[in-house]
C-alpha cells in the first residue's frame, strides 16, 4: 500500500463527523441518545451505517441475529479478513460515542483506503455489533457472543429486557431478526476467517485527558472478581453502652475489610500490579440504622479488576482469609454472597506493537493502558483472534449524555489506524 | 441507723416485684410496654408509684410539670434531702425497667428503711421524673432539666412530640400539667436542697452479664461528640476504567477516615483511655450506587463518647486534620455537618466509694464502669449535686421489649443501696 494521502484522511474524518451527527439526530432522546439493544434506536443506527457503507461501494449484509457486516473487498477473498468495529447500542439517555465510534471509525478507514486508490489483498470487514450494553439484557457481550454461537441455548427465551420484561427472542423478532441460531448454539462467523480484530472505543475514564494524549493502545481488558451482594452481620447495640471488646459492629468490621483491601491494593500497585478495587455499595440497614446505635448489618459490594488472572485468584483467597480474621476478632460474620468471575483478555502483542509504531510515525504520544471495562473485543480475543483496542480521549466518562469525542482526536485515531489497517490488509 | 434486718430487705424486694408487675400490666403495649413522655402510660405509672408511696406513709406531691415527689420525712426537715429516682417514661414498645427501675428501687429503699423502724435525720426524696427518652421530644433530659429551670424558655412551645406533631405545652396540658415554669425558666427544685442524688438504672450493655456481676457503680456518664449527618463527596465514575491515582472515591475516603478512627481508638484504649466510637450510619447513595460504579457520595455518622472531655476535644481536632489529609490525598471533600457536644458527667468520688464499700460489705463483686448512655443523673451532677448511679445487670440491652432484670439482682442492688442510703440519711 502507498502512504495514505492527507486528503484521504481528511475525507475520512469528514465522513465520521457526518455519521456521528446523523446518528445523534436519528436516535436523540434528551438528554442524550437511546439505542436499546435489539430496539428501535439500534436498528435505526444500523440503517444509517449500512447506507454509508453502500455509498462506499462496500458489500453490506445483515446476519440472522442482526449483526451488520460491511465489507471492503480485498483482491484475495480466500484470505482471512481484517475485522473492525464495535457495538451499535447505547445505554438509555447515553452518549453518542460509546460503541458507535468503533463502527463509524471502521467505515472512515474503509473510506480512506478507498480514496487512497488501491485495493489491498484482504477483505476489510467492518462489524456493527448488537446488544453490548448490559443495562438492557443481563448478559456480557450478548451480540458478539451470539454471533459466535457462545450464548447458552436458552438465552433467547430466558433473557428478558430489563425495561420491557420481554424476552430476547421477542425483541429480535420485533426487529425482523431470527433467534434460531442462538437456540441452536450456531456460530454465524468463523473466527478462523478473521486475521485480526480491532475495536476503536472511547476511553471510559479520565486517563487520556489527564495525560494529554489523544489515543492509547489497550494492553488488555481487565478480568474481574465481583461480590455485588456481600454483607457483614453483627449485633445492633447501644452506641455508648458497649465497650470495644464486647462489640459486634458490622460497619466497623466491613470498614476494616475494605480498608485492608485498599491498603493491599496500594501496596500491590507500588510493585507494578495492574489493579482497581471498588466498594460501590456501602449500606447499613436504612430501616434500623441511627447514629446512636452500633449497626448489626452492613451490606457492601466489592468489584476487583486486573489484567492478571493469577492476581485476581490470589486476592480472592486473601479476601476470604482476611474476612475470617476480622470476623473472629470482631464477633461478626461475613457472607460474600454470589460472585462473578471474568477472565482478563490480553490484547495481541503484535497488534499492540503495530499500533504503537504507527502512533509514533504519526507524531503522537505513544501510550498504552488497560481497559477496566469489558468490550466485545474480549469475545474475539477469547476465541484466539489476534485482537486489539484503541482508546480515544473522552473527558466525561461513558454511559452519560456528556460523552465527548473531539473530531481532532478521531483524526488522531485515523492517523494511527488507517496505515495500521492498510499494513494488515496487505 | 441500725443494720437493716434481712426481713426488711425481703419485704422491700417483694414490693419492688409487685410494683414492676403492676407497671407492666398497666402500660402493656405488645410487644413490650409504652409510657410516652407526657403521655397516658407515663401518667398511669406515676399514679401506681404514688399509690405505693402513700401506702408507705410517704408525703406525695406532684410539681407543676408533673414530677412525682415522694418523701420519707426525716427528723430534721431543715437538712438537704437525699434524693433518688429516675424517669417514668419508656420508648414505644420498650421494656419495663429502663427508667422505672430507679423509681421502684427508691420506693423499695423507703419501704426497707421504714420497716427497719427508725427515722433518719434527712428526708429521703424519691423522684419520678418525666420525659427522659429522646424518641418522643428531641431534647436531652427534658424532665429533669425542666424541673431545674434549665430548658430554653421557648421549649414548651417549640418542641413537638415526634409521634403526634403536637407541642410539649399541649401534651402537658392534656395531662393536667402546667408549662408555665418552662416558659419562665423557673426552677421547681433547688439543687442546694439536695445532699445527694442516686439513680439506680439497668445497664444498657452486656458488661455485667459478661462479667458475671449483678451491679456496678458508675464512674461517670460519658460525654459525646456526634456528627450524625457527615458526608464525603467525590465523583461517580466507572469502577473499572479509573486508575487509583485519578479516583475521587467517596466510599474509600470515608472508609479510610473511619478505619483511622478505629485504629486510634484501639491505640488510646490500650493506654487506658475511656472511649467508644460508632459509625451507626454508612450509606452510599441508594438512588445512584451500584457495584460497578465508584461512589461519589458517602453519608455517614460518627458518635464518639468518653468520660474525658479533653480527649473528646482532642479527637475532634484530630478528626478534622485526618479528614483534611484524606481529602487531599483522595480528591474528596468531607462535610461533617451539624455536631452535638455533651460534656461528661463524672460521678461523685465519695458516693462511689460509699457504694463500693457497701457492695463489698454485702459480699458482692465490686465493679465500676462508665455509663455510655445519658441519664437524668447528668443533670443533677451538672448542677453540683453529688451524684452517683448504680447499674443493675440486664442481658438484653435497653429500649426493647426484652429488657430483663432478675429480681435477685434487684435484691443485690437493695443490699448495696439500703445501707448506703441509710448512712447518707444520717
Amino acid at each position: 500500500m502507498p502512504a495514505i494521502p492527507d486528503r484521504a484522511l481528511a475525507d475520512a474524518l469528514a465522513l465520521a463527523t457526518a455519521l456521528f451527527d446523523r446518528l445523534a439526530a436519528a436516535t436523540a432522546d434528551p438528554p442524550g441518545i437511546t439505542r436499546a439493544s435489539y430496539g428501535e434506536g439500534e436498528t435505526l443506527a444500523a440503517a444509517i451505517l449500512a447506507e454509508a457503507a453502500r455509498a462506499l461501494d462496500m458489500e453490506v449484509t445483515t446476519d440472522a441475529i442482526g449483526t451488520l457486516r460491511m465489507t471492503l473487498p480485498g483482491t484475495d477473498r480466500s484470505l482471512p479478513a481484517v475485522a473492525m468495529g464495535s457495538h451499535m447500542d447505547s445505554v438509555p439517555h447515553g452518549g453518542n460515542f460509546d460503541g458507535a465510534a468503533g463502527v463509524v471509525i471502521g467505515l472512515a478507514i474503509a473510506a480512506a483506503l478507498r480514496a487512497a486508490g488501491k485495493r489491498p489483498a484482504r477483505d476489510l470487514l467492518v462489524l456493527g455489533i448488537r446488544a453490548e450494553e448490559m443495562c438492557w439484557f443481563p448478559a456480557h457481550y450478548l451480540g458478539s457472543r451470539a454471533m459466535f454461537g457462545l450464548l447458552p441455548r436458552d438465552a433467547a427465551d430466558t433473557l428478558r429486557r430489563v425495561d420491557t420484561g420481554r424476552t430476547l427472542a421477542e425483541h429480535m423478532a420485533e426487529q425482523g431478526l431470527d433467534p434460531a441460531p442462538i437456540r441452536q448454539g450456531r456460530a454465524l462467523l468463523d473466527p478462523r476467517r478473521l486475521h485480526a480484530f480491532i475495536e476503536p472505543h472511547i476511553e471510559q475514564g479520565p486517563v487520556l485527558v489527564l495525560d494529554d494524549a489523544p489515543v492509547a493502545v489497550v494492553t488488555g481488558i481487565r478480568g474481574s472478581l465481583r461480590y455485588p451482594q456481600a454483607r457483614a452481620t453483627g449485633a445492633n447495640a447501644h452506641a455508648g453502652a458497649v465497650p470495644r471488646r464486647h462489640r459486634r459492629d458490622a460497619a466497623m468490621a466491613g470498614v476494616a475489610l475494605i480498608a485492608a483491601l485498599d491498603a493491599r491494593w496500594a501496596a500491590l500497585e507500588t510493585k507494578g500490579a495492574d489493579l482497581v478495587c471498588t466498594a460501590g455499595i456501602l449500606a447499613t440497614d436504612p430501616d434500623h440504622h441511627t447514629s446512636t446505635k452500633i449497626p448489626g448489618l452492613l451490606r457492601f459490594s466489592l468489584d476487583i479488576r486486573s489484567l492478571d488472572a493469577a492476581l485476581l485468584a490470589e486476592l480472592d483467597g486473601w479476601l476470604a482469609a482476611e474476612a475470617a480474621r476480622i470476623a473472629a476478632a470482631r464477633g461478626v460474620a461475613f457472607d460474600f454472597g454470589p460472585s462473578t468471575h471474568a477472565a482478563p483478555a490480553p490484547m495481541d502483542a503484535g497488534l499492540r506493537a503495530l499500533l504503537r509504531r504507527h502512533a509514533a510515525d504519526a507524531g503522537l504520544p505513544v501510550r498504552e493502558m488497560a481497559s477496566g471495562a469489558g468490550h466485545d473485543c474480549a469475545t474475539f480475543a477469547g476465541l484466539g483472534v489476534p485482537s486489539v483496542m484503541l482508546f480515544l480521549r473522552n473527558p466525561n466518562g461513558s454511559h452519560n449524555p456528556d460523552e465527548a469525542l473531539e473530531m481532532a482526536d478521531v483524526g488522531a485515531g485515523l492517523a494511527v489506524l488507517v496505515p495500521a489497517v492498510a499494513e494488515l490488509l496487505g
